[in-house]
């Protein structure tokens, strides 16, 4: 590449935004332009992380440059998509101010209203998820990035769901590190309390569900749970009643040629995708049941948010998309 | 009570060795009269654990005892539970040796087998579940304490499957703290490796699962996960195709005057029963997807382990079943 | 005891009410009676922990109570310390709002001011550390309970000052866990953030010294960490340019029947006093050096702060002071 | 650069040595040519760490290498580095057994003893701290990477030592996650043990004392701890005694150029260098006491291991010392 892609991150104190910083201060053709802040602007960043090798300023908007990663409240996003987009400059929201197509579905699960202006925009959004999606990312001005909770479970049962035409309720489980839960103080987050601790949530009525069953095209049950773990995320599906297949052969038809999904032998640990883009998939055929289980973990930072965006990113300017992201995990 | 219970404890060092230690020391009716260790006999209990504050010295054998709980390996419990029966002592075996009604079934989980002594007892053994045996346990001169899972599990599925007639499978993913695992030392145990790690393991073939089976009467499909804390138990159980019934009276009515069974309304933080003898059961019915779906969380060292034995002890000993366990959890 | 204790709480709610709670709940000559909140009044404390045993209603004040634990801020201390004793009860106070006896002081360290009514009151507040100050106590109308820091402190170096009269500065790093710093929620305490972290904090200024020195009669310098544990508290105390002695002897005689303090031949783990209210003390002469090292461990919510409370109140009526209190720690 | 180095390591399942693989896949200028294991030899990686996107089959020894990292016990090394050594590679030893020059300290604390081939070679051996010695390294045959605690507590101690000429005693604290201990397996830091603990080990006669005073020329005082958290590292340094000088102006001074190393205005958080090479220093001047308190934090790993080894080789292969280095921590 001659030139380097000019980068801008609009809330880059959050969690996915340390990330994004973190990845992209080691990608070879990205020069990290532009940090906007409405609550840092004029610091210069070593004011606000001391531990970051960078020497920027920060802004109130993103300026110069060719592509905007948005690690911002719903809310946010849903103010800042249309202004980037008019501007002329490629977006990657990390929000789900994006994700769902369909306005009663959104206003449901996230209490906000799409204006006109959103749903003009709505037919250009490309959902991120570069291993269902690649050619449609490719030429996408606007790529709204998929939630963790959905990246893990679309990579780990879409596959199966097309080979065999699953029209089932899936079943799923799934445990996630705090982070997942956004920097936002929480008296049951609180360290003391989270320590030692481990509880379900949101039973029912996730707001990942309907991203899920949006591009599965299938029912999901859906309990997520979270671990005292800052990062990383492990979901388990199952699919009942099903009769015994090649799955090993279909996942990897599947994911040939997609470097970042590998299936295993043994189920996952949480730990070997910490800090990568990587998502592991094991599975399991209980004959006796009929049913198949399947494990798939990805670092809810990494595959979940940050490194698919970027991931999203290195597409949109055709570059390799493993570029600055094809890493080994932090291990101990 | 005019004279307190000669208790004495077999493989006192091993993580429920500790918890039956800690309970049994404050407990009103109870003198801890013999430990015993074939590594450490000999030697005072400060030498071995400089942080309890008791007075005994380790022995070979338990001796000048009413009951004893053995605290050991599945191999040296089918070695020393006929020798104590065989002494007139009352027994409570916390290892998996006598859990199992069925031989093959004991060899194909455990790789041990059942001689004849031990088929003898068998049907003198009871299965230490008081909320389902209360009765039995009454009367018992050897209790086998389940399974960790299973009394999760049991206590969670048994009220539902009785009342409704479930003859299906049950989808079953759980959680545990490390300390299920026991004391061994393993890599993926060491403490840098599981910080910031989780994993699911035995999938399709946990050694619990017959347990479960034998006293639940259904099929069972039961993965179990490890997580990054000391101590503690979440399991997830789902009954699917099922009609919507007055669930909460179901439990009611089976855990009336049962004092360590609470039916709550929210999902429980497996913090709440640290330390105690606690189980609390959340439910919540699907009903666009016909599927039940229960959330039962116990301390796997408490409920799940050493306060449980001790529960069993009091009913043995015509105590009221709460003396010495009815505590606060530790928190944070 | 014909009639048991009659005991209220204010601010239950709190890192050190739960922890008196879980204590109390146990003691054999204890009834809580009463339990306050500015928030919660009105409420049945099911409603506030669904995890307790207790069957209790909230008050706005405390009533009918023979002793009251104040697990307050230092400000509403100072407000409640003067309305209780004036209705004739017996005050434990757990804030910081009377550990210090001169008001200039107080104000610095605080930045909270004294009234009259406050200094009318300082020459009957007995700081309740009983190892040395046991025969006041037991007269005491207010015990001001001392902090965790200066509680492990005190008892590492007070005997040791006095035997050798030792006038130089004590160099004292210290590690707490997180529950330390309370429950108030902070960026820097949010579990994400806060695992696999470790920082000190208030160097030079930490509120906890002027006890210290008050109470030591030497300088000292203290620089505190928190580290990513809920509980537990190990302090590191150098005194330089001393003579070898027989330490042991001096730590022997002046800790002989004072049952919470034991001297160690290794240093103490931080795990062996969790839930406890025992201080275990361990010490090194550096012959080379001329130093002499002393590590002293508590557990910064129990003997730190709601255990030693319960020790003052033992000790205020007449009882031994281990009742309820002399436990095993929660290991693992 | 025209050609990659091919770089080869020998114990790479190590902590250390997967930490170098981590680093190293990313390093634009390096090619892992070589992985030795004397139980894997045979295997591809991916056997061993399928989590790893290498593609390298083990081998019994190190082939077709430019420099070598030995990241082997002491005793491994006193082997391979004579013999890498004699067939003219560079050797950049992680381990112990060349950090000391005197042959009767390194029998004091290692139990091992050098033979004539390693007296021979003494002289050749660089100690790897670059900060102080980078000059040498450039042509180094040898480097003896630096213990980690050495590292920190050098790079905190040196330059204020020197201004001031510094000859009394240092008295130092420091905390270190777990992985400084290594990958052995030990009862005292199996996850449900080390959870929730802390404690100090080694006072008076920790391995990396000799390192320390050899190259600060003073006597120190090191008590470690080790905490519940995977990796990191915060020293506590006490210079007694001293007049204020501007001590920041000579931290600045000595660090001008340094980039790994960096003078905060408050007290580093174990975090800011988890996975990177930087070292944070904060000093503060106790006036009344005449003391200086400094506090050091790097990653055990980082730059107390691997990252430190790779700038050393940087400067051994004439590369700017940063390439592959300067990256931001995992937070959270």
């Amino acid at each position: 590449m001659e030139q380097k892609i000019k980068v801008g991150i609009a809330g880059f104190t959050g969690y996915t935004g340390l990330e994004l910083l973190r990845i992209l201060s080691n990608h070879p053709y990205v020069k990290i332009t532009s940090l906007s802040s409405s609550t840092h602007y004029g610091k210069h960043i070593s004011e606000v992380f001391g531990f970051l090798p960078l020497d920027i300023k920060i802004s109130k908007e993103l300026e110069d440059v060719d592509v905007v990663f948005l690690a911002l409240p719903h809310e946010s996003s849903l103010e800042y998509v249309p202004y980037y987009v008019s501007k002329g400059i490629k977006v990657i929201d990390l929000s789900g101010a994006f994700r769902i197509k369909n306005r009663d579905v959104f206003k449901e699960y996230y209490n906000l209203e799409y204006q006109e202006k959103h749903l003009n925009l709505l037919s250009e959004v490309i959902y991120g998820l570069p291993e269902l999606y690649k050619d449609k990312i490719k030429n996408a001005k606007i790529v709204s990035n998929p939630g963790c909770y959905p990246t893990a479970i679309i990579l780990g049962a879409y596959p199966i769901i097309k080979a065999i035409n699953y029209q089932d309720i899936l079943y799923i489980s799934a445990v996630s590190g705090v982070s997942g839960a956004g920097k936002k103080l929480r008296e049951d987050l609180h360290y003391p309390y989270m320590e030692q601790n481990a509880f379900y949530y949101a039973i029912g009525k996730h707001r990942h569900v309907p991203e899920m069953i949006e591009h599965l095209g299938v029912e999901v049950q859906f309990s997520p749970m979270i671990i005292p773990a800052s990062r990383g995320m492990i979901a388990n599906i199952r699919f009942y009643n099903v009769k015994e297949e090649d799955f090993k052969s279909i996942y990897q038809s599947f994911y040939k040629d997609k470097p970042f999904v590998k299936i295993l032998k043994e189920p996952p640990h949480m730990k070997w995708s910490i800090g990568t883009n990587m998502c592991y998939i094991y599975f399991y055929y209980h004959k006796n049941q009929k049913t198949l289980e399947v494990i798939s973990s990805i670092d809810n930072l990494g595959k979940g948010a940050s490194s698919q965006a970027i991931q999203n990113m290195n597409i949109m300017f055709n570059l390799d998309e493993t570029i600055g992201l094809y890493t080994s995990p932090l291990i101990p």
